[in-house]
């Protein structure tokens, strides 16, 4: 769980000798405040530079015009956003060159980018689709480069969608997206009507369904959910029930230990949800793995992992959906895995799993869509947990440094990014995967 | 050029030290033969295997038929074929836990695996939907823990297109698909009907054109492309002229001394084509880096490269297209690179290019199958050529061993795979990014 590198260079001493010796230097993460970075540096001329005025007016985010361009300035900003949505030729891509170029060693440690565009598939004409679709190589390319803990991400806004960035850039613009990176993130014309939001307690009134949530990301899930004002009802096996109440107790919620693959689990949430009512997020969390190249796995290692990652998600989701188990405005946040993007070696079960988990976001979302519920995943990358803990050493060691933050991420990264997505003001973002993973080396 | 690691490794005191030592042993690829992987199991019983017995009986390839999961032979084969395109629901993927964890130790190194498969997106219904995009994390799972120099790809299969399969088949169950795994390929409605093809000279009377063809990976593709029967009208800068002269009369073709930068260049190549005819096969292979982080890139850096990888392509696809340049039947192909997929540290405008490339294929597939034409791009990951050689060796070593065959590419091994793209058999390929990179690591 302790990652004792990141320490060690983080104390004058080790700093000195990562410094001397040419080591990697990762920065520990910032990871407490909601709030903005603050100042910003705003520039691009598209169509969704008001909406971005007014939502660091509402924030109280102070915020530099475009005109920095030419003539920087050497304060240190904590952020900077460009509106590219406009952007329709080759040669208009010279100004994010210009901008970044001139403002990249302007960025603070720990600074949030943000690049707005339009995705490829909504643009009009060859030469739009080519410049849009360009940022994206741009975007991975300085977050791999900015270094610092600064990360960069590209949201493309889908025309019509202009009002409903706010949740989005909230979460992209604040430390509680730290631990994600080099993502691409679409937002489409929402689901739902975007209802009057209270940015502090967004889930205030709502009840959410955890499954695997005794401890661990599940746990943190938890936490994170019942933070944000939801009633969270905690779900694990019945063996882990003293961990299960403990939890529950712990977020104000409630236990309801239930093995997920049972043949009556679905009627057990179901009877839950007659006597306490339907959930507005579900987070399916549980997962299982049982590693070993295909030639050596048992066919239980490879049913049970199937069964738990996979079956029982799209068992339960299509049920709630069915019985009105999810009200309208609600959200199903999947959690499939970089395994399920990448594949690896020795985890065929898990990969097939979480890839089947992709699949199942992919092919839920517009159904779900019509009963006003967005169903989408995260795909964490290394995260320090009691699983990863027991990887030997060395392996461990390259899992926590391959990626743009060179460190693993902690439970409540992956549990801030699902609480964005299960945000009752996110409702455009549907049918997305999002890696939690510092922007991994690892990917497909 | 030279990989002194995989020949000391493949010398038999090389062997015994990698083994002794723990370390990789990559095994040199076979490269030579296009023949089919003989002997090949055949499995899964989907609406492709009548298609499939067809072209193994037209390749007089022994099969064995799908009796064998529950009887294994200890006989070694040289590839497997897996029907899945019927699988409909979770319970089915035991299917292929049963033959993977059944016939992988079958497999003789160097075997070539193809899993057969229905586009998530052509699924008819959710648990299709969900079996059919798992698979994907089975196929890149199984690409990596495979080893032996083992490749392993899922090709989709749209509906209506099980009866152009063959070229695809062909490519990746031979040695020329060496260095491509871990691949996911779509196969739609052919944008051309598929002529009658000469399978050892499939591009005999066919004119193609290859920017870049002086060395390396483009004089690669001219010889690739000639060896197939086509006539290669060689371009690159008036300054490689004599390199371009010689690479012209060594694959019996044409030099044409052109900048494709400058602002008469679609004009020259329009004039070429009035005076020979138009091309069946363009590859947009010149390509040039410029390495900087962006706060040290000079504009012309960035200008320079976004000019000759993407809007020179750009410019002469369109023109080409708009002018009959390109025949019906015609195949266009671009180069991208892994640095387009997953951004590079230094490269913001290499990779910017790079991703504007699979904007470009994405945007003018079908714009040009109007025409019966295909757009599609190769992603090279690490190939061993004179601008790879240049890499400081520790951060070499790492790009070549950091792929699931330990080992980097040869230039020929791009080739073949746009060899396969450009096929006239190909028409079922639109629009696609194929990687060609060993099943490297890296990725988005």
């Amino acid at each position: 769980m302790s990652d004792r590198y990141l320490t060690f260079v983080n104390s004058p001493w080790g700093h000195w000798f990562a410094k001397t010796v040419g080591l990697a230097q990762p920065l520990r993460l910032q990871r407490q405040q909601s709030g903005l970075a603050n100042p910003v540096i705003v520039a691009g001329a598209g169509r969704l530079a008001a909406e971005v005025q007014r939502i660091f007016r509402a924030t109280d985010t102070v915020t530099a015009q475009p005109a920095t361009i030419k003539a920087p300035s050497t304060v240190k900003v904590q952020g900077a956003v460009f509106d590219a949505s406009e952007i329709v030729d080759l040669k208009q891509l010279d100004e994010l060159y210009e901008f970044f170029h001139t403002n990249a060693r302007r960025l603070a440690p720990h600074a949030r980018v943000v690049v707005l565009g339009t995705a490829p598939e909504h643009c009009s004409d060859l030469s739009q689709t080519i410049a849009q679709r360009a940022l994206e190589g741009l975007v991975r390319s300085l977050a791999k480069e900015l270094r610092r803990a600064i990360t960069v991400q590209l949201i493309y806004v889908a025309p019509g969608a202009e009002n409903v960035l706010e949740s989005s850039l909230r979460f992209f613009l604040s430390q509680r997206s730290a631990y994600v990176s080099g993502q691409v993130v679409r937002l489409e014309k929402p689901v739902d009507e975007v209802p009057d939001i209270d940015w502090g307690l967004p889930l205030k009134g709502r009840r959410a369904l955890v499954t695997g949530a005794s401890r661990g990301i599940g746990l943190s899930i938890a936490q994170v959910l019942a933070r944000d004002g939801a009633h969270v009802v905690c779900v694990d096996v019945p063996q882990a029930l003293e961990s299960l109440q403990q939890a529950a107790r712990q977020v104000g919620g409630t236990a309801l230990a239930l093995d997920i693959t049972a043949p009556d689990a679905v009627a057990q949430v179901q009877a839950h949800i007659r006597e306490h009512g339907a959930f507005d997020v579900v987070v399916h969390n549980a997962g299982i793995t049982r590693d070993k190249t295909i030639a050596k796995m048992s066919e239980a290692a490879w049913r049970s992992v199937l069964a738990v990652n996979l079956e029982a998600p799209l068992q339960l989701s299509t049920a709630l959906l069915q019985g009105q188990g999810v009200n309208p405005g609600g959200r199903i946040v999947c959690v499939s895995s970089i395994s399920g993007i990448a594949g690896n070696l020795g985890q065929s079960n898990y990969a097939t799993s979480k890839a089947g988990v992709i699949g199942l976001v992919q092919g839920l979302a517009p159904l779900a869509a019509v009963q006003q519920v967005t169903v989408n995943a995260v795909a964490p990358g290394f995260i320090e947990t009691q699983m990863t803990a027991k990887i030997p050493l060395m392996i461990r060691e390259a899992g926590r440094r391959m990626n743009s933050l060179s460190q693993g991420g902690q439970p409540v990264d992956v549990a801030e990014t699902i609480a964005w997505l299960a945000h009752p003001a996110s409702g455009a973002v549907n049918g997305q995967v999002v890696r939690v993973c510092g922007q991994s080396l690892l990917g497909a």
